[in-house]
């Protein structure tokens, strides 16, 4: 064993930290949870993923007049279906072993663009906020058809993205010329570094999503090797957001996107240095989600190399139980914003940017110091 | 991944840590574990939890009776119902997955201040100490009832308690100011760092409860993400305490709250720089406990954010068993007395003050080492 | 606890790791995972373990013309009966408790040495390129049959093997002289650190096995408490390959033998610096491998102390699912080469050597984050 | 969070490390495992454990003919009962729930001295070695009947014993003054650090027994909080042997007591500084240990605070197969003698010393990595 050049640091994830209280608190009424991209303000801080099983047209409408923001997939079931209501019923109707295959045939059909511009006009004539997911290799053919639409939030993801794409056969997508092209704000990702988070904001985005392999529905991480645990991408990637205010005065947004199972978790991520976060499976967990308990990975469907799965993740209550409570649940999984306020209230954060200064700890024990009897139910 | 300004400490629990054996060892009759609060004295350094499976005024005199100090919640069943057989059986007998929405209910009845001062003369009747307990909200209108009736003890508790609390609308609760109005001994808590608890004894508190989230029946740390594992806790603040007493020769007492199963966790809590502990879920399993086999955190029938839930503990033996042994069992669940005289024997420690410089390591392994064939049973 | 001149470094294994994304991206279709040992060239940078349930002389022909390399053992099964159907079916067909003292039984037979010529010329005779593999004892004795009947690479292996061995009945194998003596490349192994991964570099060798203990079927770590994990072996190892390369302008070959079991851990073994990768249970779970649905350790049959153990591993699916898909499982157990090219793109690695630049991370929680319901699957 | 006082180390156990191998190795054959204390040498450097399931007199005679030293307890039922076989079947068919209530009972008797004698004079008719153990209250009283009788080594023993022990009622046991009395070897223990190890060695005593609480039987650690795990302990023991023979010149033997279950173990015990193991439940396994598949700590009959357990260890096989193989079983729980040869060849070891060196790492991963397979055998 000789010293290494490879050194390596230590990430943390969910279980692996907890919050410290802070050294005054607060009454969680003065909590304040405001979210803002440009001038569109949230008073909910979250995103509602862009995943087949969370967001539909009706969902989208939905999430969004509870005060938070619903990313709908312009590549899956919604834009490849005029009727999906057939196509949704068979991925959840099949058996565990069939389903990725299953996913992979229904997912191999090609995107209508008509339907592109029609699912945002469907959600914009509500009055909803739009926002909408491309994936870099379509985003200069799709999104000129949603931002016509109507649509006023570009998210573009894939599993990771940077701002250097190199490839044989078609001309890279450039983030600067797309964000001068476009005038609605874009969100990318998704990234977990500091270097790559500033230099995604030097390209004028104005949201990044941080995030590789957490999901509950993704396998990226079993099959690729691939991933940050989510504590210590989003103090990375919050750094860099940061240091880039510092220099420029312009404030881009961090997102935390995946892994988020409670609201413990929830809280966390604010404590990690996020502005807002992106959840999939709590999501499709509510009477209201169209996976009817079930949730699955975008990149499930890919047909040589699916690193998602489909999870059955019950269909459990209300999505305002699920934001807002009242929680009649004990274990953490309703209620995140009462969560999130209490969590401010006892860490004595007026505002989200306050959160960001709590302290942390590495505390391997904090799952089960003292719960023996819960661990035994 | 970049040199991150959110420098993330280790902290450790009970299963994390173990005691060295000392350079010599004395017989375990040789071991004094006094206790003190001002001129009170105890000759068990334990605090029964203000919880009401664990304490109702008649278990309060019992225990009070065999050398410990019970804490009787002062805003529970015991208060807000004369006749307390009936809610205390509802919540037992309560269906596992209807046991919050029950208690939720049970515990929205207001307090009725007659039953605070009767509870407490129930107590004081029988010639026993009474230390009562109260949340900051209610601290001004409750405590100044107790003493009347007669409490020897204030103890002002909330999941997490600092010097400076603001709110929008009431005055908070100024804990020098309390200090100053009331002649008994005022415990507060909980809290888990330094700084807060060093502020606290400026203000004159006479003991501190450390520990957030740790308890058996509690599921803060779950919900809201926060927590600090109780011997990185329980040496903070007992750091606290010998600076403070370095600077104003005023010794407050550190008491360490939650999680304790065993005389091995309860015999960490001193080596970590307790003076006394205070439990409750071993209690519950007492055959003298409210409980009837089951325990519940206080903060489970909150209305819109339960952050505890009820567990079942079993009806297990004896209070004097639990306590003072003789044991017959092998796990580390009986004669918790026993133990800490053993250990401090071990360890060589003469007092309580001594045991706060026994030698601990991180061992984790220390659970498993050796144990194939007790963990497979 | 005194300071102990017993430093204990910490090392790390597939599991406990994690690859960063890079700061640019390209296609999985510019990747190119090409692998050269001296003037052999191959496409698939993967070597098929010389286990009897894993390469028979009809596997290995398959799986060199896929773009492989396949090792065959010199001293088992194949070369101890001339129909090698009815041994590797009793080793198959053997009840769980009595396999490994059946094994022992039908390994006692002695090697012939005609065989081992037949078993090669097997081989040759389709064109394909013959590996095999011998151990240093019967290294003088085997490899000049096997070199005279056409053998193109031999690989001298043991479970430990270094560069000089001690003994009082036979003369040693010296390493440089074999290499002066044999035309054709030489493997040898295994190892797991820096001092002698440089001191057989220096005998001349062509490529070195990388890893003590990991297998699936091997019990080498239980028996004798020896081993390094895979991730930490093969750093070093890669280590000194690139001291001595840079000293001399000779290139040795890094391949991590053993452990590997998805797509991720594949990824993780370049990261940490491999050349190529030996496999045995993934190839053992093919259809086309001898083992038909099991595989064991060339050390179970040890008459005295086996090391290893017959495991089930379950017969499940072709070959060319295995290595290049496409797949239909989402878990990372089919198309390793696909994960490999995909991992590539995302780290920005166009050939195996900026692969070997790939930024790692520790990551204790990376198995769990999020993972919930995948995990109570 | 501050910076705490309370400097907590981290200390490891078999499970936490790994062995690597060396860079040069040696055929089995050549490997020297002798053991010696003063004059007495032995050819396998095990001792049996002072438990009245694994040392009877038969026992002793049977495992010192093997080349072994087995140590009798002389304070549990050999010298209590007479007829011993009632006594022991009482325990053995105990039900699981009893098994401590019982054996409180049992063990509850007075010694009878003329049975100590007798037990002595039973071994040394067989021109056996006899060592025999007691307690440091019972020393003054019970070893010189024992020496008187015939015992060849002394060993004092309880859970943890120091140099200096401090009691009201009994004036406590000089190991000085012992060690000048009697004229035979002297063992002492256990304890676990450095500075103890060093004290005891300047007492004059001829062997050290380390470890507080690792036996399987053990409930120590539960219990009372106390103990530190065997690698730990071994290495920081071993070094206060290396200091005290490097001034003086005499050579203090460590021994390891406890927690060892495989080869494995017994081995990363030498490579911690061990010059022998004691073990306990490994021979309670064997056919021919008087516990019949049961074993039972010491410490169990503690008729206030039992601080062990009767744990189900199964009657396996021979005495003979545990020691010396041949094995037919591949998890390392046979030929203990087997695998710490093929360790010291893989290590380059010539003698127990030469193991002293061998290189160890702590890898969290080492018992799991490339295990699937295993693990849900």
């Amino acid at each position: 064993m000789d010293i290494s050049n490879k050194f390596l640091d230590h990430a943390y994830g969910y279980d692996d930290v907890s919050i410290v209280p802070g050294e005054f608190t607060i009454n969680p009424e003065l909590a304040d949870t405001k979210f803002k991209i440009q001038e569109l303000e949230f008073d909910i801080p979250v995103l509602a993923s862009a995943m087949d099983a969370v967001v539909s047209p009706e969902f989208a409408i939905n999430f969004n007049s509870k005060g938070g923001l619903a990313v709908l997939n312009l590549e899956g079931i919604y834009t490849k279906y005029n009727d999906y209501t057939e196509p949704l019923e068979s991925v959840i109707s099949a058996k565990e072993n069939e389903s990725t295959s299953i996913m992979q045939k229904i997912y191999s059909k090609d995107i209508d663009e008509n339907l592109v511009a029609e699912r945002v006009k469907e959600i914009k004539e509500k009055s909803s906020i739009c926002a909408v997911s491309v994936t870099p290799a379509n985003t200069k053919r799709l999104s000129p058809i949603a931002i016509e639409a109507g649509a006023d939030i570009i998210v573009v993801q894939s599993t990771v993205t940077t701002p250097r794409h190199f490839s044989k056969s078609i001309t890279g997508l450039n983030m600067s010329d797309l964000k001068k092209q476009i005038k609605i704000p874009l969100i990318v990702g998704n990234c977990v570094s500091y270097n790559v988070a500033l230099e995604f904001m030097n390209t004028g985005v104005d949201g990044i999503l941080v995030g590789v392999g957490p999901g509950a529905a993704c396998t990226t991480r079993e099959v690729t090797g691939l991933g940050v645990p989510q504590v210590t991408a989003t103090i990375d990637c919050s750094l860099a957001r940061d240091t880039y205010f510092k220099e420029t005065g312009r404030y881009v947004s961090i997102i935390t996107d995946g892994g988020i199972r409670t609201g413990g978790d929830f809280c966390k991520s604010f404590a990690s240095g996020a502005d807002a976060v992106m959840i999939g499976t709590p999501l499709a967990q509510t009477e209201e989600a169209p996976g009817k308990g079930f949730n699955w990975g975008m990149a499930t469907p890919d047909p040589a190399l699916p690193r998602g799965t489909r999870v059955s993740v019950g269909r459990k209550w209300a999505l305002d139980i699920l934001l807002n409570g009242p929680s009649s649940a004990s274990d953490g999984t309703q209620n995140f914003m009462g969560a999130l306020k209490n969590c401010m209230g006892f860490v004595g954060a007026y505002s989200i940017k306050d959160m960001h200064k709590a302290k942390m700890i590495v505390a391997p024990s904090i799952k089960t110091e003292g719960k023996f009897f819960q661990l035994r139910k």
